[in-house]
Parts: structure tokens; C-alpha cells; sequence
């Protein structure tokens, strides 16, 4: 298949819908469509946002709905991360033929959250023939896809372990607040019972995945978010963080199988980490044979790392079967989607 | 799938083959022939050299052709790594009717050897139904399926560099002498001469799969094999290696596309590196957006890893379509082949 002919559909043009379209802008793909329901875009240009080429510079659009010829176009959904919020959209590109591509971190494994809900997207894709795949860097890669690749070599796996350090500074005050910086200790701890504070979401996600990968019967995920308290002052240009304030949240999950822990993940997530001597990484530790040490070092940017997973994943869903898809029944191995189908590198 | 109905046939039974058998055994398959000409095991039962289970203690036999009932089954071939060396018993494993999973390092992208034998395994496997993979640790993970799985997460990726620092000191005298290890200086220059100093083998091939999965074309690749020259003595089993004598082989593959460096693979083989305070490791650098460095600290056991590869890949290649197929284009994303289907972890 020829790179310029894909068409994809952009849905949400935030931060990652933006990135999104100017990585496939590159690529060669063709834009058929971009939706965002935000007054502040919607009848403006691409181009007054983003660098585009000229047959890619559309006209963004309210709704799906409003949208012509997008049929067999993959949509790059980046709007929501539960399942119940994104499921409106997500029946709506399947009712216009789209395969889908979401970043909504419920949709990395749907059944885990929704199995009847999952069980209706699946139905309606391969009803309308188009695939359903949701990726990013977490869930999408290093708690999961990751773990599930470096497995291959091992002739069995005890234990895993990963741990997951990043700065959340380059964020805006929306995605700081579900962690809840800039609260007290007392707030955060109000926020953890009203569900304002959420921590990371997809933990019970990559670990189903892998137990399920690995023949693992998991029999409880105790999940719990601490407070990171600031020592040294952080500043944000939309908020001054105290010491002693909440500056990031510690978000562990602990999957049991046979009264044993299989799988203990760490996700502290907080601003400016490095203000108090803390570098960001991504680690992952096997017990098994053989025992495994991996790191990545700096961790993978969260931004820059979901818009490339995103539009790697677009040649892939375009092949996979109809219905839901995983990262584990891709047609074939995922790979980064070429500038060209073959270049020299400039 | 159950794990039980999965056949297996051993072709070579030297440590990777007898290593692979006991984790295939472990794992509930079936083994369904062992075949070994070496006279000190033809006519003896695989239980006097490991431990299997009873229904699974056959008698070694000389040649495929001895085996009766494979057909349908997975052979896992442990001898050779040369195409040419290989090429009879792969005809032989593929006219029994057996799919094949091999370490022959030339078997990993044969095309990059030898495209028309490569063509006529193809053909004839189709002919047959079955699938033909070429697996590893090296080729076959650090070197092409890891940097490819990373590169999801990657918008663009310039430069590829990746250091593969082992001990070799586990390995027998065999392996041992094709990297030169023992000789003098002016032996290993003799040894690169007359072929018997071969280095690693299958850089061409993990560079020519990664290059063509980022559509990156090759114009050159350059190798170089330099002696590693003790500093300090060494003491093997079979050999003393004094001060000022070869310890190893430092196996360099450098890829250029229009001029520029693209992958660089660095592999230096010795014995005992701890001794001069090198440590071992797997280490990949990505130049691109974003830069990556991963480490695993230390490297990933090339014999562990090898017979997990094999094993791990039996139930995918079951699934797999008929002809050579590389890890590219296996049916969905490869992991540890479970113990059992689910299980608590014991």
C-alpha cells in the first residue's frame, strides 16, 4: 500500500489532534477530515494552527456528522480517557465507516472497564467492516506492549516490575489537577474520594493484558495514590507550588495471583521532579529466568511518544481484522510508519 | 489453541537443542521426535542426557527421515548458521510436513544471504503448508525486533545505534574459536583471511529488516572485526589466555543511506570482560524525536534467551502463513508461550 493513500480523519485538535495532523501531514497521508466542537475552531482553517499543506488545510468542523467522504479514512480520536465519555464519538465513526484509532486510555482494553459496552463496539465495527484500536504510551506502550515484547525472552516470567518517573511540567492546569497538584494534603485526600483526583487510568488495563499474554489468573489489583509533597518551591506559569503542598501524585497498582504479587506498578507523576534530585525513567524488572533490568533513560516523553504511537499504529488498523483490536492481534509487528516507503534519510 | 496439542520436533540436540526440549516439555507440549547424528546419542532416550517426562522420552534418532507422525508439527532447528550448511535439513524438516523455527543466524532474513535459495524455501513451504522462521537473541531480538518495537513510540527516527557488550566465557571451545579468541594477534589477522574468524553473524540481515521497516534505503554496510587484546590473564576450563593475546572479537556494522551513518551496531564478544571492569549490557540509542537510550544492564543471556526465543515463537508460527516468514509478519504481536493456558503463578 502507497503511504499517500491513506486518509485519515483528525477528531479533537487539541495538543495531540494538532501533533497528529502535522506528523501525518508529513508522512504523506491525506486529511479528509478534522472535527473539534470548540467554538474558538470551528470554521477556522488548519493552517491558523498548525503548518499543513495546502490539500490538507480543511475547514474544521463541528461534528462528525458534518463530514463528507471520510469513509475508510482511519479517525485519530484524542478526545476523553473514559469509556462512557468517548463512546458517543466513537459510535459515530463507526456509523461513518471509519476505522478508529483513540487515545482514550479506557479504550486500550475496553472489556476491562465495559465488557457489555466493549462487546457492542466490537459488534458495530465488523458490522460497518472497520477496526477499533486504542494506543498511546500508557497504556500503549511501556506498561504493557513493552513488557509483552521483552517477555519473548525470557523461558519464564515470576514477576514484573516498572516503574515510570515523568514530568508532568510541559501539561496545563486540566491534566495537573485529575493528579492534584497545587492542593493540600487534606484536598488531595477529598479529591481522591469524590474522583476528582484520578492518578494515571489503564493500570487494570496492561495488567489484564499481560496476565492474559502470559497465562497469568490475577486475582486482585489494589491500586492507591499517595500525595508527593513539594520540599523545594516549583513554579508553573499558571501556579506556584509551596513546599509542603502537593506537587504530583504516586499512583501504585499490585496485581495478586495465588496470594503472590505478579505485577507491582509505579507511576509517580509530579512536576519539575528533577528540582529535588528525582531523574525521569521508565524501568521495567522481570524475576524470571532470566531476571531482566531494563531502563529508559529519560523516560519517553508522554507528548511527543502518543502522537507518534498514534499515527504508527494508522497502516496497521487499516489491515487488522474488523471489530475491537488490540496491540496483541495486530496484523503484524508495529513498527515506526515510514516517511516514505523507502528513502534515503535526509 | 490448548498448549497440549502442540507438536514438537528437535532437530539437533547439542545444549540449545536439549535446553529447548526441557522448556517445551515444561510448557505440556508434546515431543513428538528427537533427531541427532551424533553417534554418542543415536538409539539412547533424551531422558540419559535431561529430564523429561515419560511420554516425552524418546530415543534419538540419526535423520528426519527415521521420524514417523510429525507431520503438523513445530521443528526446532539447532543446527548451522549458515544458510548453506542448514538448507538440507530445512528441505528435509519442510518434506516431512514439520513447520520450522531455526537459530541459524542467516535463517533470520534469508533473503539477505541468498535471495533465490530463499525463494525455493519459500515455494516449497508453501507447496507444503507450512511456515519457516528464523529466531534468536541476536539476530532475532537486540538487534531488530527491540529497536523495531521501540521505534512505536517514535515520530522519526535518524540514527540507530545499538552495543551489545557479552561474556562469552559460558561457551564451549567451538564457539569460542570463530571469534579468534586464544590466538595471537597475527593469527586473528589470518583467521579474518581465511574465514575462520567470523565475528557475529546476521548484521546485514537485522539491518537490511529494520531498513526496510523504516523505509530507509541502504547504500552500504561496512563491517569491521578488530581483536579484543587481554590485559589481564583469563583462565577457561579448556584454555589459559596470557596477557597480550586475543580475548575476543569487537564486531562493528556500520549502515550508510546518502552518506550519512543511519545504524551503527557495535557487538564485542570476550571472555570474562568483567575482569577489566567492563560491564556486560544491551544498550540502543535512538537519534530522532524523541531521543531514546535503552539499557539493559546486564545483557540478556544469548543461551537462556535463545531457547525462550524458539519456544516462545512455536505457538505463533503455528498461526503464521505458509512460507518464510520473519518476526515482521508473524499473526499478531509475539510473547512468553504461558506455562499453561491460565494459571496461578506457582
Amino acid at each position: 500500500m502507497e503511504v499517500n493513500e491513506l486518509n485519515v480523519t483528525i477528531i479533537g485538535f487539541g495538543a495531540m489532534g494538532k501533533g497528529i495532523t502535522e506528523l501525518v501531514n508529513r508522512k504523506n497521508c491525506r486529511i479528509v477530515g478534522i472535527v473539534d466542537p470548540d467554538p474558538n475552531m470551528v470554521g477556522k482553517r488548519a493552517s491558523e494552527f498548525i503548518n499543513v499543506k495546502k490539500e490538507n488545510d480543511l475547514i474544521i468542523q463541528p461534528d462528525i456528522k458534518n463530514l463528507q467522504h471520510v469513509d475508510g479514512s482511519v479517525a485519530c480520536i484524542t478526545i476523553g480517557s473514559f469509556l462512557k465519555d468517548i463512546k458517543p464519538i466513537i459510535f459515530d465513526a463507526i456509523d461513518a465507516g471509519m476505522h478508529v484509532i483513540t487515545i482514550a486510555e479506557e479504550m486500550f482494553y475496553p472489556k476491562v472497564t465495559d465488557p457489555e459496552l466493549a462487546d457492542l463496539i466490537d459488534e458495530k465495527a465488523r458490522e460497518k467492516g472497520v477496526s477499533v484500536l486504542g494506543t498511546g504510551i500508557n497504556p500503549g506502550f511501556v506498561f504493557d506492549l513493552l513488557i509483552m515484547t521483552l517477555s519473548n525472552v525470557c523461558q519464564e516470567v515470576k514477576s514484573v516490575k516498572a516503574t515510570r518517573i515523568n514530568d508532568l511540567s510541559p501539561f496545563g492546569p486540566t491534566a495537573l489537577r485529575t493528579q492534584g497538584i497545587g492542593l493540600t494534603v487534606e484536598q488531595f485526600e477529598e479529591g481522591l474520594k469524590d474522583n476528582s483526583i484520578v492518578g494515571h487510568i489503564g493500570f487494570p488495563h496492561s495488567i489484564t493484558m499481560i496476565a492474559e499474554a502470559f497465562g497469568w489468573q490475577i486475582d486482585e489489583i489494589i491500586e492507591t495514590r499517595e500525595p508527593i509533597i513539594a520540599k523545594v518551591k516549583r513554579e508553573l506559569p499558571f501556579m506556584t507550588i509551596e513546599p509542603g503542598m502537593v506537587v504530583g501524585c504516586n499512583h501504585v497498582a499490585v496485581a495478586k495471583s495465588g496470594g503472590k504479587t505478579v505485577i507491582e506498578f509505579e507511576h509517580p507523576q509530579q512536576v519539575f521532579p528533577e528540582l529535588e534530585g528525582i531523574e525521569t525513567r521508565d524501568e521495567i524488572i522481570f524475576q524470571g529466568k532470566p531476571n531482566i533490568k531494563l531502563e529508559i533513560n529519560p523516560e519517553i516523553s508522554g507528548g511527543i511518544g502518543t502522537v507518534a504511537m498514534v499515527v504508527n499504529m494508522i497502516p496497521l488498523v487499516l489491515d487488522a481484522k474488523a471489530g475491537i483490536v488490540t496491540v496483541r492481534d495486530l496484523p503484524r509487528l508495529p513498527s515506526m510508519f515510514p516517511m516514505k516507503q523507502t528513502s534515503k534519510v535526509k
